[in-house]
C-alpha cells in the first residue's frame, strides 16, 4: 500500500516537479495529480514521468487529495491555499514551499474557510537559479533540509504528517516558528539574493568579458526569477532590511580602512568571512 | 626542439604549480626549475611532475632561465623581479601573476636594476577560492583570460614574447595598460571578493546550519587566503573604492525600495542584476 493515495501539486516548476519525481521514483503515491494553467505544459511533465494526472483547474485537480502541495509563487499561495482547501476532500492536508513564512501564515490564521483540512507551512531549501519541471530531478530534495513552520494553531498530528512527508523524500527536517524562519532566511537566503543582483547590476557591462570564476560564483543568483524574488524579498522586507543594517555596518568598517589605508578591519572582515565560509563547507 | 630551455617558477603554488605542469605535458619546456623557501615542498613537487629541478634559492634558480614566472603574492612581486633580474641571463623574460599590475609597475617603471632582463606583468584569471600546488591542474589555464599589461616602455618584443607563452597553455590573450587592468579586475574580481567577505562576516553564525545554495554560491571566494587578498585589495584600494561607491549606490536605492514598500526600484535591480549575469553564463 502506497503511503499516500492522491497528491496535488499546485504549480509544476522546479520544486514542484522534483517533488513528483521523487512521490513516484520511490512509490509514495499511487496519483501525483499536477495542477497549473497551461495544460500542454502539464502533459508534457506527465510523459516525462514527473505527475501521473494533470488537470488545469485546482478545484478538480485537488478533489481527491489526501495531501495537496502548492508550490506556485509566494504572493499567490494564500489565494490557492484557501482555493485548494475548500475543495479538498475533509481531513486533507496542505502545504507550500514559499521562501516566507510569516504574511502567509498571518493571512491564514484563525481563517474558518479552510473547512476540514489542515494547512502546515513548509520550505524546501533546494532552490536554484534554474527554475521549470525540465530542470526537476529526483533526487532535489534529498539530504536538503526543509523547514516545517506550523503556526501556534496547527493540529500536532498534521504536523507530524507533514514531517513525515518530507522525511519520506528523503529531506532533513527542522522546525520553526514562521516568524524565526522569516528572520533566519532573510539572512541566508533573501540578503544575499538582492547583494548579488546588486553587485551583478552595479558591475559596468564593458568589463563583463573580464568576469572570471570569482565573479560568476557571487553573482550566480542574480540570474533568478525577477518576480519571483521581488515577492520574496517585499514579502519579507522587514527582515531583510535588518540583515542589510547588519550588512551595512561591515561594509562602512570595510570602506573606512580602504580610505585610511589602514588594512586591520579588511583583514578582520576578511578572517571572518573565511571562517564563516569554511565553516559551511562547499 | 622545445620552445623555452629552461623556465624558472617563482611560487610554487596553484598558479605556478599548474604553469609547471602544463608546460611539461605540453612539452614546451626542456627545464622547469621550482623556487620556494620550503624544500621538502618543493621535492614533493618534482616527485608528482609539476617541475624537473628545485631551488630554495632565487638567485640560483633563475641563473639558468630563459623565462622567469614570479608567482609570489602581489606585496612581494616587485621585490622578487628584481631578484631574478640580478640574476638571470641576459636577454630573458620576466613576467608575474599578480591581480594588481599599477602598484607593481610602477615601482618598476624605469629602473635600470633590470639589467638586460625585460619585464612584462601578466595577470591569468584563473583564480580559486583553493591554494597550493597540490590543486594544480594541467588545464587551469586552458581557454581562460591571462591579460597581458606591459609598461609604456617594454620591448615590444618581449610582449610578444609573452603573449605567446601564455597562448602555448592554452590561454586567451587580452592586452591592456597596468591602470585599465586595475581599473577593470576591482569591478570583477576585487571588489566581489570583499563583498563576499563582508556578507559571510555579517551572517549571524547561528543561522549558518541553514545557509543553501545561493548563500554557498555568493560566499565562495571569502574561503580564499586572508593574506593573499588584503595586499591584493589594499593595493588596489583606489579602484576598489570607486567600484564600491558604484555598488553602494544600487545599495541604497534598494534600501529606499524596500523602506518605502514600493518594489520598483528592487525590481529594476533584480532586472538589471540577472541580464548582467545572464550575459556572462555559467
Amino acid at each position: 500500500m502506497k503511503t499516500w493515495k492522491t497528491v496535488a501539486i499546485v504549480g509544476v516548476g522546479l520544486i514542484g516537479g522534483s517533488i513528483g519525481r521523487a512521490l513516484l521514483h520511490k512509490k509514495l503515491a499511487q496519483h501525483v495529480v499536477g495542477v497549473g494553467r497551461d495544460l500542454r505544459k502539464l502533459q508534457r511533465a506527465r510523459r516525462m514521468g514527473i505527475v501521473t494526472e494533470v488537470s488545469h483547474d485546482v478545484e478538480a485537480g485537488v478533489r481527491e487529495a489526501d495531501l495537496t502541495v502548492v508550490c506556485t509563487p509566494v504572493a499567490s499561495i494564500v489565494e490557492h491555499v484557501l482555493r485548494v482547501a475548500a475543495a479538498c476532500p475533509s481531513g486533507a492536508l496542505i502545504t507550500d514551499v514559499g521562501s516566507t513564512k510569516s504574511a502567509i501564515a498571518a493571512a491564514l490564521q484563525g481563517k474558518k474557510r479552510l473547512g476540514g483540512a489542515t494547512f502546515v507551512g513548509s520550505h524546501p531549501l533546494a532552490g536554484s537559479e534554474k527554475s521549470g519541471f525540465e530542470n526537476s530531478r529526483t533526487d532535489l530534495l534529498e539530504g536538503r533540509i526543509v523547514i516545517v513552520t506550523p503556526s501556534a494553531s496547527a493540529p500536532e498530528s498534521a504536523v507530524r504528517r507533514t514531517v513525515s512527508f518530507w522525511r519520506q523524500l528523503g529531506a532533513e527536517v527542522r522546525r520553526m516558528s514562521p516568524r524565526d524562519h522569516d528572520r533566519a532566511l532573510a539572512a541566508t537566503s533573501h540578503l544575499p539574493h538582492v547583494i548579488a543582483s546588486a553587485l551583478a547590476a552595479s558591475t559596468p557591462a564593458q568589463v563583463l568579458t573580464l568576469a572570471a570564476t570569482g565573479w560568476s560564483d557571487t553573482t550566480r543568483i542574480a540570474s533568478g526569477d525577477v518576480r519571483l524574488w521581488e515577492q520574496i524579498v517585499m514579502q519579507n522586507r522587514g527582515h531583510v532590511l535588518k540583515s542589510l543594517d547588519k550588512f551595512e555596518k561591515v561594509l562602512s568598517s570595510l570602506r573606512s580602512s580602504l580610505e585610511s589605508g589602514n588594512p586591520r578591519q579588511l583583514k578582520t572582515i576578511l578572517a571572518k568571512g573565511k571562517q564563516h565560509r569554511d565553516s559551511v563547507g562547499s
